[in-house]
């Protein structure tokens, strides 16, 4: 068998892929290969030979992922495949599939066939639509349902797949006795939770995490344990259930690291702004420096049609406070499912959270960007300006679209603050 | 002459003003009335009679501003009372007219007669208009001009005026020997700036603090304290030309009150995400818990176009770090003067920042909203959770954009958690 990223990176080799990312994110090759032996980096593998691998971790930039997928209610692969590529374009590191309609194999070949970026799935739903085909519902897949999506997944290309293995009996049944609000509101997770529930055992990708870890080290994905009890809500957030998860998260790395297998670990979720730090301390303590990747944190819940906003405000805080991997949530989130129109503003809104991130984990490397434009814009220099703007074309459209005689723009024209000063202190020199 | 909400307060009375605003934030009237007494609440006077009035610091609910205004090239003063009324529309506490553009007069007579919240101006643009209207430039304001615009804001019933009174002549001389990056960005600190060095004399409003103090007093309009040394890019932040500008506010503010006349402090700007708490509590401290008025701070210097995003950032941070007012900034900041279809997402995003500080702020009295509307939706109640989202008709638009057979929304259909769940659970109990 061959061996694994993290294994090559352990006894001393450098892959192609660390070579590559070392050279993306300004880092020798040797201190990266480092962090990768130990777990605190993980390298998501180049869908197919040629396109580029994708790091998250310990001193690297945060990463953006875009969530696509169909659904029973709009099933249409080419338009997911649309949303992958506008995602990518604005600057999206990697894509996940979360498809749950058919034809579910298919979207997730036409994603690795045409992106240039690695992809991820959720395996389960897959397992899942199995048992609903059949005649049953979500609580009647078996457990080679799961584990045949898995090796379907791997076999494919899949760069990285969460595997909500965290949500074992304990912590479902735990549920009774601390109750919440929200409840259950990872997809994967609930399935699990009902499936652990109606067949009164032992969730599977729990019980079998060896089988896991060998298949993981078989195809060389990573895993992404999945957060089944993150809050999904302010009231949730930080409750019995999800540390409880976090808890055996930390185990679950360990016995990964131990089977050379790469780990990154899902977080939240919603949750108070001001606990984002703590909670992302506790779990990057617990999990021992993994990869943490989030869906949110949404540091509010009444902004249905803005949720993009509250994950830029609690994704820039959990990344600042240590989070690698920020998943980009759409306008449309708690609402419908996305469409082309949003990709562009979640993609960039997360992207604005990950550099006011990347400024505070990566001091003047991050901040070259911004005294570049700042600089242009002192100089009133417009077309550095677009040049240097995190969407060229949107910051072009505002400027045009209120023309100004001045040199400056249409908010102070001749008053603007780099001609005032300027005409004062040339008068003086005078 | 009459006494100020101050003096009121202090005397141990309570004005209509202070038992109204006890009313709408929900706290005891004596309580409040301490505060104002000592200065950390301010009470913006209402426009007119029957309007509301606003109060901004310790304890409250953050609030927001948005900011409006003619410019050279784009003078139409009913588009800027467009854009002030969808402001207030979508939930702005307070508008600012910052119009350099005649008829500077009128566009603020305009707003204060048809706006129902308090309305804020920065005189210092209509002096430096006077003195480019007499053929000069605006280094030629005369101390009259300056003074004489305040008045008229007064008079007008203007009920907080922006006033750079911290541009000392030490503190822009100060910038010789510590240059910075991005310059002066504060307007109406560049003019004050210009005019000191044009003019080698100190700031008129420096000197003549005492007078300012006067006319505050007779019209009872509070004083917001300009930061023209604000940051304008992230380099800059928590530079001397800053820290310099903010101690002298602290002197400032400490006169204010001595004078029985109510104050509130600015603040940045552009600041990277891990200095915003730092820069937050000293200003605080060194200014003797003045509510404090930002504009940003925005984390990044590289997003134009999405700029409001950087604040909801940046702004979310620092009001649950302490700042009490949050000033909205337009997606067309740095690049355009704002049109009316700017208008909502800058208030939505600045609200959400606010909301998001609030549930630090204040506890259990702000989460009420975020359990309510997550309560609607573990119960898949939508019209619940249209109502109680911060915009009701962007949630009901994108939820109804791809409907759903299921009672649930398109992204998961029959699989939403909140059917998957309850059907294992009912079948549990069967």
């Amino acid at each position: 068998m061959a061996k694994t990223q993290m294994e090559v990176a352990r006894s001393g080799g450098i892959t192609e892929e660390i070579r590559e990312v070392a050279k993306l994110e300004e880092v020798p090759e040797d201190w990266l290969a480092q962090r990768v032996a130990r777990g605190t980096v993980v390298v998501f593998k180049p869908p197919k030979p040629g396109s580029r691998p994708v790091a998250v971790g310990e001193g690297l930039r945060v990463k953006v992922n875009v969530n696509v997928g169909t659904s029973l209610d709009l099933c249409n692969p080419n338009l997911e495949l649309e949303k992958a590529r506008l995602a990518v374009k604005y600057g999206a590191d990697t894509v996940m599939d979360l498809s749950t309609a058919e034809p579910i194999a298919a979207v997730r070949r036409l994603l690795i066939e045409h992106l240039e970026v690695p992809v991820g799935t959720v395996p389960i739903y897959e397992a899942a639509i199995r048992a609903v085909e059949r005649g049953g519902s979500v609580v009647d897949m078996t457990v080679d349902d799961m584990f045949n999506a898995i090796e379907a997944h791997a076999k494919d290309g899949v760069s990285f797949m969460t595997i909500h293995a965290g949500v074992t009996k304990e912590v479902v049944e735990g549920l009774k006795l601390h109750p919440r609000l929200g409840g259950i509101v990872s997809r994967g997770g609930s399935f699990l939770a009902a499936w652990i529930l109606h067949n009164n055992q032992e969730n599977p990708l729990y019980a079998n995490y060896d089988y896991l870890l060998e298949l993981a080290k078989e195809y060389d994905f990573a895993i992404s344990l999945g957060d089944g009890m993150r809050p999904g809500c302010q009231a949730d957030a930080q409750d019995w259930a999800q540390l409880s998860e976090i808890m055996v998260l930390g185990s679950l790395v360990k016995r990964a690291r131990k089977a050379g297998v790469q780990v990154i670990v899902e977080g939240p979720g919603h949750m108070p702004l001001d606990q984002i730090e703590a909670n992302v301390k506790v779990t990057k303590k617990v999990t021992e420096g993994a990869p943490l990747y989030t869906l949110g944190p949404l540091v509010t819940d009444v902004a249905p049609g803005y949720d993009h906003i509250a994950l830029a405000i609690g994704g820039a805080v959990a990344a600042a406070a240590g989070v690698d991997f920020l998943c980009a949530v759409y306008k449309s989130e708690h609402l419908g499912l996305p469409l082309p129109e949003d990709v562009k503003e979640s993609v960039i809104a997360t992207r604005i959270a990950a550099h006011a991130a990347d400024i505070v984990r990566l001091g003047e490397k991050a901040l070259r960007w911004d005294n570049e434009i700042s600089k242009a814009r002192a100089r009133l220099d417009w077309e550095a300006q677009f040049k240097l703007a995190m969407d060229p074309e949107e910051a072009r459209r505002i400027h045009e679209r209120v023309p100004s005689k001045s040199g400056a723009c249409s908010v102070c024209g001749k008053y603007c603050v780099y001609l005032v000063l300027a005409r004062s202190l040339k008068r003086r020199e005078e």
